[in-house]
């Protein structure tokens, strides 16, 4: 994790516009918000999916920074007053807090094309064409309506109801787990011969540790420690949303985290040695307490 | 323009997720603000560029509706409070106003993806990936911050400055002109051999005709009819923006528009008859009252 932490700051700031250029003060914001901080999960995602399928690491650096910064442009407008209105994160003032609320609100907007325009054209990914368009299809629904857009949309709808298991499950899927799905099948989708690779098992893989990591995060929000984390705990309860905790009680949460998890590493069994690292990044995703 | 405009009223309506599909409100938001209504300026250089080329507008539509969402998005997020905070557009309640902010936020963000989504996989674009990789690279440089995006934090940025007017033209150029140039030339990489197409010869047209353009808008703003425009007028200068008007006046606005016409024609002389499509849609543009 810390050795694809590293990576990934190199990564970012090598393709990030520079801080100087015209329009300074918003290429200034992109690099705050997305550099020097963050657990980089779903890059650990790619990376470790190539591992297990024997790909460098290059080959899908990429599509880590992508996915990396569509997580980024996605957290800095929740954070935004007309979402969940939050001051701080990873330690540090939320964006709109270090600049403005306009400036905030057109970092994510010049964060997403951006995402694209690298998978479309960064020359260290594989050169196939339709590769490319793979990897864009992949990335452009998971943030869509049927993925993190969508999921943000139930979320604030949700506030204050009362929902039924299978509807927060039904949001997660579409907030975190879309996006989580897209790391896994991006880096699938940068393997030589796509045929060989049990795309199945993957999904599967990723639908039950994304889940997992979401109730985890409920959970840590419940029972973490504010400067751990680097954002205020209580949040969602404050917020009225729907938890797992909330909902099911804190037992009942580490109980289905633990279920979710052993699916998640069955999944993988076909893999055999080689989902090693996978399977590490799973068990530090579902000890994790930041 | 009337029949391209109901073309894309049925091709938008066609593409966007309905708004009974979960979750709702949001699609039935990105609805709103897509459907019924505006100038389909956009669409109408995609067609019109795709005209001159001998191409059939089927094989345009996907990338007139993919600018088009990406510019909806661009005037979603624009008019909301931190931003020009207006409450009507096109003679309706903006998107924010209808909804709220958080729709409106998500609203855009949910737009982009899929433009490109689209541009990925919409089944009558043309088939070549090189071709799709292509339009969504042109997409996703002209909306990111070389060009709508990083003009519009200019503008933000230079609200009660005074700037020089190579200032306020580079402000327009990334604004409104990067996504101008890039439908006359999104339309122009469908066309079955590229090598044949004066691509430089629309590159000139599109950078003339998109800053008379937004000198026209401008203009529309000091001498314009609200009711016709259907949106405040004056609104410019009450944001204390930089208009041209402002900076040199009405006369020698009007002025700098017609030479910006004549250079746009000159640009599409090569063509000869067969740009007859761009000059009408330019002298509409330019002649325009709302």
């Amino acid at each position: 994790m810390q050795a694809w932490r590293l990576r990934m700051e190199v990564a970012l700031d090598r393709r990030l516009p520079p801080a100087d250029m015209v329009p300074a003060r918003l290429h200034e914001a992109m690099r705050y918000a997305v550099l020097g901080g963050g657990k980089r999960v779903r890059p650990a995602l790619v990376f470790a999916t190539a591992a297990t399928l024997g790909l460098p690491e290059e080959r899908v650096e990429a599509v880590a920074c992508a996915v990396e910064i569509v997580h980024v442009y996605s957290l800095v407008h929740d954070d935004m007053p007309s979402m969940d209105d939050d001051d701080l994160r990873r330690g540090r003032p939320t964006c709109h807090k270090a600049y403005d609320e306009a400036t905030a609100l057109l970092v994510g907007d010049a964060l997403q094309p951006l995402a694209f325009q690298w998978l479309a054209t960064d020359p260290s990914l594989p050169p196939e064409p339709t590769v490319r368009l793979k990897l864009i299809e992949l990335l452009a629904v998971a943030s869509g309506t049927h993925g993190m857009a969508g999921g943000q949309a139930i979320d604030l709808q949700s506030q204050g109801a009362r929902l039924q298991i299978a509807q927060v499950d039904d949001m997660h899927e579409r907030k975190t787990g879309a996006v989580i799905r897209a790391c896994v099948l991006m880096a699938a989708a940068c393997a030589p011969s796509r045929e060989a690779v049990d795309e199945a098992a993957l999904e599967r893989f990723a639908g039950a540790i994304g889940l997992a990591f979401q109730i985890q995060d409920d959970l840590l929000d419940v029972i973490g420690d504010a400067t751990t984390l680097g954002k205020a705990t209580g949040a969602d309860r404050e917020h009225g949303k729907p938890t797992y905790p909330a909902l099911i009680g804190v037992e009942a949460s580490q109980l289905r985290t633990r279920k979710l998890h052993e699916e998640a590493l069955e999944a993988l069994a076909g893999f055999g040695e080689r989902a090693a690292p996978l399977v590490e990044l799973s068990n530090w995703l579902l000890s994790r307490s930041y």
